[in-house]
């Protein structure tokens, strides 16, 4: 099973493809989507949907996955994250790629084993899990665990 | 000059566009694209993107215009609602149509007159001002009202 995470975002939308045989998790391919701060709103959203979607051609996963969205301190941010993640999911769904949700606690427990776990603790199990993976940026880092914690929540499951 | 109003949002998203020559407002057309309730996120997401991107391609807009977006009192809503508005505008940007939001009170000022008008209102003054247009809902109204409201701000703008 090829597994794809995503981590959505305005700025620069994280990606991390792996494969799952079983237990056994390997790294196949990570990067990031940046879209420039000046470029109009709805540029941004098209190019990181066009951006998504050739990604998805490129690595033919059978299953996306993504944290689940709240709104936070910042209602700016929210909105920003939300329309950026639309236009992801969107791609998705122009591919007919099932996506699953999970709570971001959810990851961070399932790849180091609490929920309260700092983005350092998740980068350095990376390098454990997926010892042969370049990683792009914290952005591909955040979307290569919620890959593996898919792989991990839902072993057989697409 | 042509002009599509948007009015985004997962259940159903309203369109509307109008044609402006000088002072003169005519109606061209409108509609609501609808989506399933029960089916996958990423499915509806990227049906409301599919659907704009066939009424942009039906109806050559030179601009569109949105209504600026805001975390209202229900975060669930809100963040369905700007998932699904940029689905819309990655759509928009795939057709590297210029997209300008403005701001709810001024769209309903702009039509109406009072920046506290009720829908009912707005949808009176649709029928004054776009006498020939058979409006498929209010979702659709409040499309050819943030276009109309366009056409008043921003008269030789794109």
């Amino acid at each position: 099973m090829i597994v794809l995470g995503l981590d959505p975002s305005l700025t620069c939308t994280g990606w991390g493809v792996i494969r799952v045989d079983g237990p056994r998790l390997s790294h196949v391919a990570n990067g990031q989507i940046q879209t420039h701060a000046k470029a109009p709103l709805a540029d941004r959203l098209h190019h990181l949907h066009d951006a998504v979607f050739a990604v998805l051609g490129a690595y033919a996963p059978d299953v996306a996955a993504v944290e689940e969205i709240f709104v936070n301190k910042n209602p700016q941010s929210t909105l920003k994250l939300a329309q950026a993640r639309g236009a992801v999911l969107a791609a998705c769904g122009r591919a007919s790629l099932p996506v699953h949700e999970h709570a971001a606690r959810l990851v961070k427990k399932s790849v180091v084993g609490t929920g309260a776990a700092e983005k350092s603790q998740v980068q350095a199990m990376l390098k454990i899990l997926l010892p042969l993976a370049k990683v792009e940026g914290a952005d591909a880092a955040d979307a290569l665990a919620v890959a593996i914690a898919h792989a991990h929540l839902a072993p057989h499951g697409r």
